[in-house]
């Protein structure tokens, strides 16, 4: 298959995520239609135009139509919706998903899927500090990353659709890694990042911050705000890579605290200027 | 004294701070010179119309017609400057400061001063990642929090100006904190945050992260572009308090380490609540 303006796109799980895509879809001209559990997210999403038709029950004709699904669901109930109703799927439709991880859940879907069916996974690097289908805003996806991961199980047709589909919904990055690849930088980049964030939210309990705080607080707690349900899935998912992402940070932070309370002017510094370039590189794009 | 137009306000060192404290204060018609060590800065001060007029010597007679003397200065240097130069003040004349840290800074500055000059501390919490008078830019004040920092020396009066100066400056709040209860904040809200970014920056050698990373790293190590110097010099002058909120940092980080390695479903979606509720009230303002 391939993605144009008269495939049938079907969007699983209508939350913040599934809705921006819906949105993004929508403005541009694809079909979209959708299905989850809550039949208030469909009447928002069919009120806002963010689709064309949604039932909030796996209706077996909108899945036995649609070439290209969607998953914008939690990891377990992914696998829990397969499971149920993989049977409904059309023959030689291409499923992707949005999940934060996958290592563990590429393998798991590829495992048990039908073999007319093809799942190729990606990962959208984009959100917002508020869910539900209501908070659609498909401006999430400009100047983000989009990640492709491919299994040898993958054919270059269904990749170049879900990459397709990256473009299509407008995200400025789109590369591939391997499931193993994609994780072990994710446990770095993004959920070592929230556990930090969580930490430095929870570690003190003075009040009236607000007040004396500068934007620096305010930038790295902005991600504190967090769905625990949803987070904690993604954690325990991806948890050897995470916990040894947590471990380097917090020997890297010892060390600091190490040369501040000896007050070593000069590891301080260089460890600084060793941010500092780092950074830079970061805004370079290298 | 009072703060008005017509009060002679000179600006001691022209970097970033500096730099936008004159634009901010120029603009609002109110009569702006400088002193600085650069030649450079003060040219470039003069080009963009920032103040009326500057020297890179410590002019006698620019610092002895100074009503209101601002001094943008490195700790440190801020200190020689009064050693070597307070007998060219003008008497009643009032003196602040921008500087991060206060506890004993301020107790110095005030304890080595003459009996008619009046030093009154503020710490305007506000910056950008670059340096240098010509990156100066007013609008850094605009949403941002003003604290000063009074102690039993200071005078109403002196106080009123400083916080005059905070409000013509543009800034949203404005406070007041003892110098030693400023310092534990700003070692949590600050600091600690800084030193936070630097560790997740120089933690992990991983490249090409650009690609794949989202928001969210970005935001939590844009601050890992730092003055090195500057900012080891805070760090050094409010040691105990800095080492005391790493440990507590640190302690509440390897608490969440331990529940994810023992996956404490509850107790990880308990501090991912409490850390939600916490950045929730700090939008709040409370």
């Amino acid at each position: 298959m391939k993605l144009d303006k008269n495939t049938n796109i079907l969007i699983v799980g209508l939350g913040l995520l599934g809705g921006s895509y819906a949105m993004a879809l929508t403005k541009k001209g694809y079909k979209v239609s959708a299905v989850t559990r809550s039949r208030r997210s469909i009447d928002v999403a069919l009120k806002n135009s963010l689709i064309r038709e949604g039932t909030n029950e796996p209706d077996p004709k909108l899945i036995g139509k649609a070439e290209l699904v969607i998953f914008a669901l939690y990891p377990h109930a992914f696998v829990e919706w397969i499971e149920k109703n993989q049977h409904l799927l059309k023959s030689g439709a291409v499923i992707t998903d949005v999940t934060g991880v996958k290592g563990t859940l590429v393998k798991k879907i590829q495992g048990m899927l039908r073999d007319d069916v093809e799942f190729i996974a990606a990962h959208p690097m984009a959100g917002r500090e508020v869910s539900g289908v209501e908070n659609s805003d498909d401006s999430i996806f400009e100047g983000a990353n989009y990640v492709v991961t491919p299994t040898e199980k993958n054919t270059p047709e269904a990749i170049k659709v879900c990459e397709d589909l990256g473009r299509a919904l407008g995200f400025a990055r789109i590369s591939r890694l391997d499931p193993e690849e994609h994780d072990r930088i994710i446990a770095f980049v993004s959920q070592l990042t929230h556990c930090i964030a969580i930490s430095l939210m929870t570690c003190n309990d003075a009040d009236h911050i607000g007040t004396y705080t500068g934007d620096s607080f305010r930038d790295l707690t902005r991600i504190a705000n967090i769905n625990e349900v949803m987070w904690t899935e993604l954690f325990l998912d991806n948890l050897d890579a995470l916990i040894h992402q947590m471990d380097l940070f917090a020997a890297e932070f010892g060390r600091l605290r190490w040369m501040l309370a000896s007050r070593d002017v000069e590891g301080i510094k260089d460890t600084m200027r060793k941010s500092t370039a780092r950074r830079i590189a970061l805004d370079q794009g290298k």
